[in-house]
């Protein structure tokens, strides 16, 4: 929540208020990348607006996984249990932040979560974060990776009104791409030229989670980064 | 943005500058709306989601419209003009407010754009709001009314995870009704369920801007809230 925010007017909310916010936010950070670094396990930011699929593509991943994927996830919500309900129930280990009225997580609330996790048993770590496509993006949480759901059906224009999002992602998951036929002419062409407008290094992996289109793909790629990270 | 927000962190922020920002918004807020009732102007803050088609129901309403209903709209949006542009394109005179990297409106953003309208050629004034389901539910605008455009692909448990920005709305559009075929059995139903769970008194409007379905019942409550205003 905003109430206490201070966007867009510095001459209410100090300018070193703003420093000593983000630069306490920083240094939870470190530490939880230092955890994870610690024991090797590959931490994402998932994000992306309500709606766009990111626990669908989690739950996608536990059903495509192998044997040799180990993954585990926290799910950041103003309220309900929901999204770590359905990821447990698709068999990963899965915990809620409750925001209240947060519109992002922040580094200490992962920081608290993580000790509900036993991170030498695992491989990749995820964060679904509040679903919102402008708060989340400043927030470093310790992830190694950003990526950011992005749905067919919220329209190829997106990249360019929400540049910050796409600007600091790692890779966009273009979802529910088994509705383009239903959606009037909308095509992935079109979100990758927005996308290449915004993204330094555009890495775009199109999936369905109803139909497990492009998540091969997808799960390699996270392969490769965690083999290198 | 909340790179300078207090989310979740009183001790970070200190309360009186949260209070502060509040009030200096409110004051602003009640100065809009003395306007807009002055000028019998009936203000609408239509919220939703990125990609739950507020502009898409704005310009199926200008084409819908007789010549008996004269709006106008300001479109917030991080960067690009291109909602604005769709208005103007649509026959309803519109601006853009750029917000940068803010997250939401504030009443000050609505009160230097109302500048450029003449509000006594007006019946009805919609401020649409950066796509965010969480952060413009705090900020008063001046507006008469909160509409929350929520689409039937964004899930039906929406209105339970985000129930800041439900429980505050007037109606709810529930969009892209013309998906539901193709969306494996989700059902207005269940968004009507949700919504009475959050909703003090639940006004649901499904609407599809693609069909035109639905709309005749949205712009006949519009007209009545007008009299009655």
């Amino acid at each position: 929540m905003c109430q206490e925010c201070g966007c867009g007017d510095p001459e209410i909310v100090p300018v070193e208020v703003h420093e000593r916010l983000l630069s306490a936010n920083d240094r939870v950070a470190r530490h939880n990348r230092a955890h994870f670094v610690e024991h090797d396990v590959l931490a994402l930011n998932l994000m992306g607006s309500p709606g766009s699929g990111k626990t669908a593509i989690l739950e996608a991943i536990a059903h495509a996984r192998g044997a040799n994927r180990k993954l585990a996830a926290v799910s950041g919500d103003l309220a309900t249990d929901r999204d770590a309900q359905r990821l447990r129930a698709a068999g990963i280990p899965a915990a809620t932040i409750t925001t209240g009225s947060a519109c992002h997580l922040d580094a200490e609330m992962v920081h608290k979560a993580l000790h509900d996790f036993a991170l030498d048993d695992l491989d990749f770590f995820v964060i679904e974060n509040v679903g919102n496509l402008v708060c989340p993006a400043i927030y470093d949480l310790g992830q190694a990776l950003n990526v950011v759901a992005l749905s067919v059906t919220e329209g190829e224009d997106k990249p360019l009104k929400y540049p910050v999002m796409f600007r600091n992602a790692d890779a966009v998951l273009l979802t529910k791409i088994d509705l383009l036929p239903h959606l009037g002419g909308v095509c992935i062409r079109n979100f990758d030229d927005a996308l290449a407008r915004v993204m330094p290094q555009p890495r775009v992996f199109p999936v369905s989670a109803r139909t497990g289109e492009g998540l091969d793909r997808w799960l390699q790629w996270l392969d490769e980064k965690r083999i290198r990270a």
